[in-house]
């Protein structure tokens, strides 16, 4: 696609400050733009970037006040204006034709809503239900009595172990995995081993989106659960019988241990860790790489491994970071202190 | 399933403490319990869920001294009883039929035992052996030369690199990567990296579990090995040449650098990290998101990031935890001492 | 293979002390290493190693000079001659034949250049494009649009997202994801997300190798990059709009969060997490497990979660690890002061 700075700002309802009669031919973020790009600014953090853009047009919001070498469009909400410049870019998306793929694997039985898309060397075992114009891509995997609802989407690769629920409209990205056995083991006086049958199931609601590479374990019993609205990166790592209430954002590489309660809205920064059976409250926010080992009240902002009160953590921090200059003037005050006790004696 | 509370409890050869009468239709988790559900409590931890549980009846201890506002079915021990409970409202395992799937495809001369099942999509590449009764679950790619060994089972979308050898009793979750290569190279004087040749394979013991999307790589030489009894969970990361001695428990998203020795029975907690070419100890235990940069000797139990002795770690976390009062403290008695100098300067 | 001693230093030019008339079967590390094993030490750590070793042969530098039980072949570069030495040994490497096997769902048009092989089950969707001599392994998916370049490998289990595009001469392990969405929502008053499009691709260059079970996402608009010659271990998490510099190195388990650069030359050694829109500059390296909240200056080695300048944070943490005894002098110092005040207020 192709549209000049001005047919740009026209479709967006916007005006140009500058030379509307550039071409435009593609979207890229604000340092690796180039000749032919536009690009975005929504944060000051960013003024020494604009001023040194290579990119021909830059969208900015009617507050921006900074230097920009570009011709610049001034809109009200700069990221909704350049999501809808980049989809006018974007190759058409995706869409797989309904229909089963003759290389997939569909076991008598099954049922198939309307305008379901079945892709290439899809495997569904007896028993499994798949709503309405629901799209499971190439290779996924839907195992005994699995059920997926409608318009929901899994990407490549994806496998669903035996008896899982997914809901309407939920994403599942590449590779991830629903339903493993869960990880526990009676160890006998010896240290060995002996597998906990792992019998219960995987149930995500609606709205849901999880990244590639995911692992989400079926319940020892009862259901691992995952609520409506609730977003997961990628890699990220559900134990059996995690319970993720409504809305929760779980980022990248995050680990929950077993039997968790994470409460609706709240929010696990990249690479945290939660230990078993503990309570994170509604709308808690824990930041990134740190570790659960306690209970966190609802809407406690959490840092650290092992984690604590966020703002405790970073004033602590920070005279960590002195640590060497503190221990200094603690020898320095024991030396001055011996001197005056030596003083004193001697007088 | 539905059995009432006195069914259950006869089948146990239990006792039952309240309503025999109520009707059973499924089991969960002391929080997640509603009415039809049993459930069970081992921990006093719980006694406030146990208070407030919906559960129809719960299974606990013959010492269990709390309240509980549901028939009790009183055993010896909980947590076998539940696992059995729990089995008989399971619905009835995945058992796939032995035999070929039409779609797999199996190289002439791949060597298969009695009672195999290869499921649909499995590639079996030319020198495979397969022990009898083993399992594999749709889309399962076994590499040149691989052996598994009997009664194993791979579920969906496991794949196996040339050469790789897996035991007997085996399981292996789905998407994970057993074979590929070591992250090894060698870097010239302007930091370009030449691929150092990955030439080893995976050996993998008896009764081992690992989890879902787990990679293990293959010995840059010679073999990187998983011993009898070691269970491994989700998404761990094991480098070439790693050596796990047998009964080894590596939980979800640990890491271990190249050519490292775990000891038997040792303990590595979720998110660990190991540096390379390290020893840790027989039984040793480190603590969750710990990061391993020197030999542990056998039995210790280590905490942090560098990693040290848990109790020490422990002691100075909660120093840490007061520094900024610590802070104060030095500087009110710098200002004390400062004082008193003064005092004697001009005394 | 079986080779003696003597003739594994014949064709290494090399010289033998010791019984050159031992028979080698195998390659193994100094520890693992059996009879008829041959193994090699090149760094003094493992002297203790090398005198408890059961290998029959020992491949040493010129300069060794700690004793060793069994025969020595003395070369000037150990790594390069134990190389040799193991790929005498490997069998040979799996060569896929070129082709498309039938069982692949190859789309109408799409290219393939001369000598590729194209393993069972994989399925190349419409408009890919795949270079010379590459080889896709069984189960791979190339979405719409997508290109690879010639003479690269991807292992069973791959998948590239629509319009994703991979250069020459590089290797993709199994399970990797290239292309998944980013992680991208706008939140509602009620804390309810509405997914982000995400409608740019991936670009990744040529000599790069990706570990096993990696996910790296689409920009949200334009590009994610991965640099020429950058190597990325298992596991690994790339954001959307992440760009990292040529040669780059990215140990197993690292997570960097969307837009981030990291320099060209960087190192992120394992499990590190970088926070979004941070700039990694040129031939810095961040040490294990370390958490980048700030952009980092070139050439800089940072440690610590957060992290701050390695060299600081050791110094401090060495504080740290006394810290319940500085305590304890504090305590100490307080007591002592107090006794001289009274005892000046008494004088």
């Amino acid at each position: 696609m192709v549209f000049t700075v001005g047919e740009l700002a026209k479709k967006l309802g916007a005006t140009v400050e500058g030379d509307a009669s550039r071409t435009i031919t593609g979207v890229a973020g604000i340092r690796e733009a180039g000749n032919g790009d536009i690009t975005f600014v929504a944060d000051a953090r960013y003024a020494d970037a604009v001023a040194a853009t290579k990119a021909s047009a830059v969208v900015v919001s009617k507050t921006w006040d900074r230097s920009c070498p570009a011709p610049m469009i001034r809109v009200d909400n700069v990221e909704h204006a350049f999501t809808q410049i980049a989809l006018w870019f974007a190759p058409p998306p995706v869409k797989p034709a309904p229909g089963v793929h003759p290389t997939a694997v569909v076991a008598a039985g099954v049922q198939l809503g309307e305008g379901v898309s079945i892709g290439p060397h899809c495997v569904l075992e007896p028993g499994v239900k798949v709503g309405a114009r629901t799209v499971l891509f190439a290779g996924c995997y839907l195992g005994h009595g699995v059920t997926v609802g409608s318009d929901s989407r899994l990407y490549p690769h994806v496998s669903v172990r035996e008896h899982g629920q997914i809901g309407d409209r939920t994403i599942i990205h590449n590779g991830t995995v629903i339903g493993s056995d869960g990880f526990g083991y009676a160890a006998d006086q010896d240290g060995v081993r002996k597998k906990i049958p792992q019998i219960g199931i995987v149930v995500i609601g609606n709205d849901v989106e999880i990244g590639a590479n995911v692992a989400i374990d079926r319940a020892r019993f009862g259901k691992t659960q995952i609520g409506n609205g609730v977003k997961i990166d990628n890699l990220v790592q559900i134990a059996h019988n995690v319970v993720i209430g409504d809305h929760a954002v779980i980022v990248a590489q995050v680990g929950i241990a077993g039997s968790c309660h994470i409460g609706a809205h709240a929010i696990l920064a990249g690479q945290v860790g939660v230990a078993g059976h503990l309570v994170i409250g509604d709308g808690a926010i824990v930041e990134a790489q740190s570790g659960i080992l306690r209970d966190v009240p609802p809407k406690a902002r959490m840092f650290g491994s092992p984690a604590w009160p966020a703002d405790q953590a970073m004033r602590s921090h920070a005279v960590v970071m002195r640590l060497p200059e503190l221990r200094k003037q603690v020898l320095e005050i024991g030396r001055r202190l011996a001197a005056i006790e030596k003083k004193l004696q001697q007088g």
